[in-house]
C-alpha cells in the first residue's frame, strides 16, 4: 500500500467521504450516538470489520461519543486501506443515525 | 417478581410484544439481520441492556440469525422482568430491520 | 473443503481437541464462566476470530454458560475449518478457565 | 458523589491502585495486549461493568493498546466511583495479563 499526496486524499473525502477531515496526518470523523449503549455497540460493528480488514483505528470513546481517526502506520501516511476502512465505518454509523 | 398467569402472558403479548410468541415456558422471537457482522452487534447492545437488568436472555445464534427466549428462573414463570427486556430487545432491533 | 469421514473427526478430537465431543453432526463444546460478564467477553473474542475466518459457530448462551456447535454447511460435515475454529476457541477460553 | 482531595487520590491510589497514575485531572492507566482481539474483547468487559455501574470510561485504543482515563464530570474532579470501576478495570485486565 502506497502513501497518497496530500491532493489525492483531499480530493478522495471530498468526492466520496464528506464527513472525514484530514489534518494532515490523519483522516477522521467524529460520531454521537443516543447512548454509551449505541457507541458501543457501532463500535462492536466496526472493530469486526476492522479485524477482518487486519486495519485497525486509532479511536476515542467517552460516553455517546466516537472519535475515529485513521492512517496507515506502515506507509507513513494515508492509503486506499483508510478509505476502505472509512467507508465502511459511514456504512455502519447509518444504522444509528 | 411474581410469575404471570398464561392468560395474563398472551393478552400482554398481544398487546404491547406483537412480535413475541408463549409457548407456555418462555416468551420467544427470531430476529434475522443481512450479516453476522450486524446480528453480533445488535447481541452486544442486548448484552449491556441485560446485565444492567441483571435479567439476561437465553439466547442462540447462526451467522445472522438471533433466536431469544426469555423467562425467569427465580420465578419459575414470565414476570414482567421479561416483558422488559422484550422491549429492550425490540427496540434495539430496530436500528437494523 | 472436503467432509472428513467419522473416524477421521473422532482421531482429530482424540489427539488435537480433546474437550470437544462429536455427535455425527457436529463438534461440540461447552464451557462455563463465572459471570455473563466473562462469558460474553468470550463470545466477543470468538466472534472477532469467526468473522475474520468467515466461519461462524452456532452458539447458545445462557448467563454464565457457552455451548458451541461447529460444522461446515456448505460440506455437509466436519472439515479442517472446524477443527481450525475450535483450536481458537480453546486458546481463547484459557483466559478465562 | 463527592469529589476527592490531590491528598486523597494520591493516597488511595498508592495504597489500592498502584498502576494508575493521577495528572490533577483524572486517574489514568495504560494497558497492553497481545492482539486487538483481545484488547476489544477487554473492552468489551469494562463497557458491560461500566454500563452498569452507569459511570462510563473515557478510553483510546489503537490496535493492542488502551489507554484509560477516569473522572466524575458531575462532581468536577475524583470520586468513589472512579475508584470502583479502576478497581473493576484492574480485576478485568488480569484474565490478559
Amino acid at each position: 500500500m502506497k502513501a497518497l499526496s496530500k491532493f489525492e486524499v483531499i480530493s478522495y473525502l471530498e468526492l466520496h467521504l464528506k464527513n472525514w477531515t484530514y489534518d494532515g496526518e490523519a483522516i477522521k470523523r467524529e460520531l454521537k450516538f443516543t447512548t454509551f449503549v449505541e457507541a458501543f455497540s457501532f463500535m462492536t460493528s466496526v472493530a469486526l470489520v476492522a479485524e477482518k480488514m487486519e486495519h485497525h483505528p486509532d479511536w476515542n470513546n467517552v460516553y455517546n461519543k466516537v472519535q475515529i481517526s485513521l492512517n496507515t502506520h506502515s506507509a507513513k501516511g494515508i492509503t486506499q486501506l483508510d478509505f476502505d476502512l472509512a467507508k465502511e465505518i459511514d456504512k455502519i454509523y447509518k444504522h444509528f443515525e
